[in-house]
């Protein structure tokens, strides 16, 4: 498995990627599973991916040399194309590439051809754009109101994601946030694993000093890994506990107001639905 | 789908359920999923489900009747079971019992006989136990280690069970605890719903008065859901964001403390992996 988020902020772009791949629970590996194309004052993109391992690596492969049709002009690759749509396109077009070479024998083998993406990044003279590809090669684009995405182990790191993170977050807030979401990840499945990749993107840079690999000995992860849980408690304890048909709480816990009918119950003998 | 929770504390059990059944997208009605059979005095249990209707509901049925061999004496049902590992080989038989029936026609149209069921209680003279049983009729105990299960969309709501739940918790505290962990799976899957069957069952008391429908006006739900997500945010603005290769911090987030290589960057022209 796999866990990988991208956030698309106001401010710039985060990505965290896990390195576990594993083929059932007694065959696990360590893969990274970022990788970044830079030309500097040109462009900056990231991708991440999950899924099969083999399909991935090729795709990465073969994105370095892919090119598409570009009517009236040169092929387009991700270091000629004039926005990231166009280099997303590419993408696409590596994805459906290994799809032809590959896919006919996975299936043959009972494989399914299980690939996503998640590509970002900025192209000079355009906004910086995030994307989710697909298997099929097809994408989606964040947006101001759904602006991270996630691949592979996603569901126990979303309600914080959810919770936390909106275009407006600060960058290192929104690197925190991913950190913690991946904390819950790791702390639920165990083919989610360190280390792991960090790359915070400043706006209209075209380069990032800011990668940081993180093991199990980091003081930063160290820190959030320990802190969050502890913290945690005392918001939770902070909360009203119920208070059955108690009287004098603004919000009693109270069988009574509910328009839906009690819940059924069988007394013996059991042949009753009360 | 669904998403329901059972936790076994030392002072009782607290059971959660939603109400959503869906088949697709457009077809999405609502099916309370909670059971409690009753012999007053003598024994209190309570059934959760999960999976395809029809099964579980011919699984209720079926399981008011069900009779297993018990070698030297009166065959054994939910109501003379002498134990709750007794009681939950009635349901296993009658998980089978719907299987013999349906399972063949329900292949040749191609769909999995999915089921699953929450199921824990007390009988006079012995401990609480707390059962999670598989669509074979198999199924596993709740131990100190372990000692919640959750069947349907688990995956958003256990980070917090996770974290917060011990079976030293309060019964109140494990119920506020179920809720945020409803309330966090109701945020990020339309397919689990309102209303929701709360019931807290106190150790030794083999029947129960903390039942509660919860539907979208009540007050208590109300406050989870608007406290829980509030009072997150200070918490985690109280945690440092990273400090990237910070000299004067406790734990800097440095691109240099990583065992493993960094990562692979690739520059164009792009033949190379730095």
């Amino acid at each position: 498995m796999t866990y990988c988020v991208g956030i698309k902020l106001d401010a710039g772009l985060v990505f965290l990627s896990d390195s576990r791949t594993n083929a059932g629970l007694d065959q696990i590996s360590t893969f990274r599973k970022m990788m970044v194309y830079e030309k500097a004052g040109d462009r900056f993109m990231v991708m991440l991916s999950a899924g099969n391992l083999s399909i991935s690596q090729s795709v990465r492969e073969i994105l370095q040399v892919e090119k598409i049709d570009n009517p009236g002009g040169e092929p387009l690759t991700i270091w000629n194309a004039p926005s990231m749509f166009d280099a997303v396109r590419v993408l696409g077009s590596a994805v459906r590439r290994v799809y032809d070479q590959d896919g006919a024998s996975l299936k043959q083998s009972g494989i399914d051809f299980n690939t996503s993406m998640i590509f970002g990044g900025q192209i000079k003279g355009e906004a910086m754009r995030l994307f989710l590809v697909y298997s099929a090669g097809n994408f989606i684009e964040a947006t101001r109101e759904t602006c991270f995405f996630q691949i592979g182990e996603s569901k126990y790191g979303k309600p914080v994601l959810d919770r936390m993170v909106t275009p407006a977050s600060g960058l290192d807030e929104a690197a925190k946030c991913a950190l913690v979401s991946m904390d819950s990840t790791l702390k639920s499945n165990l083919s989610v694993g360190l280390p792991l990749d960090l790359l915070v993107y400043e706006r209209d840079r075209f380069a990032s000093d800011k990668i940081a690999c993180i093991d199990e000995h980091n003081p930063y992860f160290h820190m959030i890994r320990s802190s969050w849980g502890q913290r945690l408690r005392p918001v939770f304890e902070s909360i009203d506990a119920p208070r059955w048909d108690g009287g004098d709480t603004a919000h009693p816990l109270s069988t009574a107001d509910c328009r839906y009918e009690p819940m059924r119950k069988i007394t013996h003998p059991g042949e009753k639905l009360v």
